[in-house]
């Protein structure tokens, strides 16, 4: 052990270290796909609130940077360290209370999102955020990333989940914002300013969270098409025809081609962009929307398929989540951005990332929350060629200049994190990263929560 | 017109000024209930955004308040002036855009909430968030106070609605935050700080807004009680019953007493508590809901009905505004407070209320968002006496500290404004207060916007 170590060990206890080979574990996120790994001074896993109040307090008299760890499934390299103590909230890992009947759960951050899916879901309710990898996914990790999902397009994403939100901030003290209670305008709106600053203003300890009584049911149906127009067409039908579904992504092309082997009941020749959709609702609801769907997305389709039954359902959301695997499995890793844009110009940024891999000769795909406007403009790499991540970074840029163009953001749901903090300033002013760096500094003078991350 | 007055016309134009007679307008708000009138240096409206830069300007230059107004139909006194120029935003009333089949409207800070509601209306969209005075109320003044309304409950509140801003801040920048994209963490959640943040970091000339496909069918439905435990066991079946009805209002005794005799149809003799909700959806799931709302609410009502068609819907809904007309006429005045609670709270909320009012000498009531736990915990009073003025202040206090006993809010959507500045300190601890602070000063180091509202 190092004398950091020792310290932390005494102040925290040693079964809060992690050392040697548990700590490597630690030291990176989704961004591994691209070969990112980072380093750490210390490794540590508080039992508790108290034990996050008496680490933070200890590295801010030190000035240790304090890097929070939720489930480490992240996107943008958020969680991972270059340097100082990096604090996984794993441990907190309570539901601190659960009132089924009136709605809410309050639960320690490092709950995984999938248990509170779950308790959800037994006592028939529902918690719509859903992120991938939501048995790793930590609802802490959800909060610093706002994170969304599939869901979004109807039901919002984490911020409008959170009622309350209890945090550490410099140097080491406890604050609550809101907490049970639905509707708050007393303060500023702290709470959703916690929620999406990926552990760079404080570390998430708890959150009250608000749920909603399950729907009856819900019926995936999908649609293939020849090609980018006729789907973009199909999803502007969908919302011309004012239907909400639950969810309404897209795939593109490439990502077709990378995952239609697996696709439940296979798909026909000629599929180049396939449309998902759910209906949700009573049963005679869903019966309804998943017609006026067929009516929408069925014009210019190559098929059109409803996914009745719970085995299907299972199916076609595992072909879902593997989607990201199968790209990265063509080439052996993937560089995947999520911009989102406009609706109406959500074309203009699949064709574009087409475009921009052909400039720098890789092989491109995108897919994600069409109903959103937030697609994952991936290149397709192999993780341990230097040249291939050297121009998949390349062609990053130009996708973030492309979704900026477009009216867009440079991301929609994963964050900044390490990976994009130099988009800070392309997407913000001098005077609005100005702003939000002084907003940093109100709760972090030391610039010691997660340094480097979001805010460059 | 003083030299002030004589500069401001040269900045903005002479059709900018406000003055005599005309300027009176807007030295109030709702608060004149209770008598609450302020004072002003000037009055401007300027005409569009580039003149609000060009005031901000010129008054940060010279250390002159800034005082945003949107309807002037607020009950905290938020755009109530005391001293500073005042700034109208009436004159942006521009729809920038509405793309009907994008589900999204670009607007000026001063279009009306009534008109968003129409225009939306007539391309079979909807704007949820309903604050009662829609053809008074202006978007900038909703998003200033994160406006509410019944149907909240369902469809939450003004921030959910808003996907981007314009404003300006000091020293008559323009930021733009978000804007037609559905999703964004690109940065700090700037867009929620702003909204609620009652004109206390800039103004607000512009929001891009979200809607939503309207419903087939909306049918409200209302049951009376003997008494308030009676009342609140039917709301608590409708949420232990998985029920969503888009709005859920309660009544309590002296509010029913107030306004029964315009309830459309009557209401029976020994009515003491009075719900009202709303089914919405497609024809059959409203006739579903509706059915199971009678099945929750009539249990232990006096009466159960229905109120099918427009026109009584209509004679429903106007009653609904009126309640705090009709409660204000009782005693020519009244003071109102809009607390929140923990749901499982309200029923402690409403009956501490009128204990706090028979300790005072006042005749209380309350009657609000009983799904969001928000009441308009309300004291008769004659506003033109000073007496009656004092004890309502002596018991508000008594409610404020009750509401955050029971884990709660002193503002569930009237925002904190100058009249409840003082409950700041109450709700917050004194970090919680001190970073908010500081956030403040980052926007308005000189604290010339809105000075003395919400911190204080």
């Amino acid at each position: 052990m190092t004398p950091l170590q020792r310290d932390l060990s005494a102040l925290l206890g040693d079964s809060a270290l992690r050392l040697d080979e548990a700590a490597l574990e630690y030291l990176h996120d989704s961004t591994e796909m691209q070969g990112l790994r980072g380093h750490a001074d210390a490794v540590v896993a508080p039992a508790d609130s108290v034990c996050v109040q008496a680490l933070v307090r200890w590295c801010y008299a030190r000035e240790v940077a304090i890097v929070p760890r939720g489930g480490g499934t992240g996107f943008a390299a958020g969680a991972v360290p270059f340097g100082g103590v990096v604090c996984s909230l794993e441990r907190l890992d309570r539901v601190r209370s659960f009132d089924p009947e009136l709605w809410r759960m309050h639960v320690d951050a490092g709950v995984t999102t999938g248990r509170v899916q779950r308790l959800a879901r037994e006592s028939g309710l529902y918690y719509p955020p859903d992120p991938g990898a939501v048995e790793q996914s930590q609802i802490g990790g959800n909060i610093a990333c706002n994170a969304g999902g599939p869901h979004s397009f109807k039901y919002g994403v984490t911020r409008e989940w959170v009622t309350g939100l209890e945090a550490v901030v410099a140097e080491g003290e406890l604050i609550r914002w809101g907490g049970a209670v639905r509707k708050d305008v007393a303060g500023y709106d702290l709470r959703s300013l916690l929620v999406g600053s990926e552990g760079t203003l404080g570390v998430v300890t708890g959150a009250w969270l608000r749920l909603i009584p399950a729907q009856e049911a819900s019926l995936p149906v999908a649609a293939a098409y020849a090609g980018l127009g006729e789907g973009v067409r199909a999803l502007g039908r969908v919302l011309g025809s004012g239907l909400v579904p639950a969810a309404l992504e897209f795939f593109d092309a490439g990502c077709v081609a990378a995952s239609m082997a697996a696709f439940p009941g296979g798909l026909p020749e000629g599929a180049a962009f396939l449309v998902l959709a759910e209906a949700d609702g009573d049963r005679a609801a869903v019966a309804r929307l998943a017609g006026e769907l067929e009516e929408a997305l069925g014009q210019e389709a190559l098929t059109f398929r409803r996914f009745e039954g719970a085995q299907a359902q299972r199916e076609l959301w595992r072909w879902r989540n593997g989607v990201s695997f199968a790209v990265a499995a063509r080439r052996g890793g993937k560089m995947s951005e999520d911009v989102a844009v406009p609706f109406d110009r959500l074309e203009r940024a699949v064709a574009g990332t087409l475009e921009i891999g052909r400039r720098h000769g890789l092989e491109a795909c995108s897919w994600g929350h069409a109903g959103d406007g937030n697609l994952h403009a991936t290149f397709m790499i192999d993780a341990r060629s230097e040249a291939d991540v050297k121009r998949a970074l390349a062609a990053h840029e130009e996708v973030f200049a492309l979704a900026l163009e477009l009216g867009g953001t440079v991301s929609g749901e994963h964050g900044l994190g390490w990976v994009k903090r130099a988009q800070f300033e392309r997407q913000f002013s001098p005077l609005e990263a100005e702003i939000q760096r002084k907003l940093k500094a109100v709760f972090d003078p030391k610039g010691l929560f997660n340094p480097g991350k979001k805010v460059g």
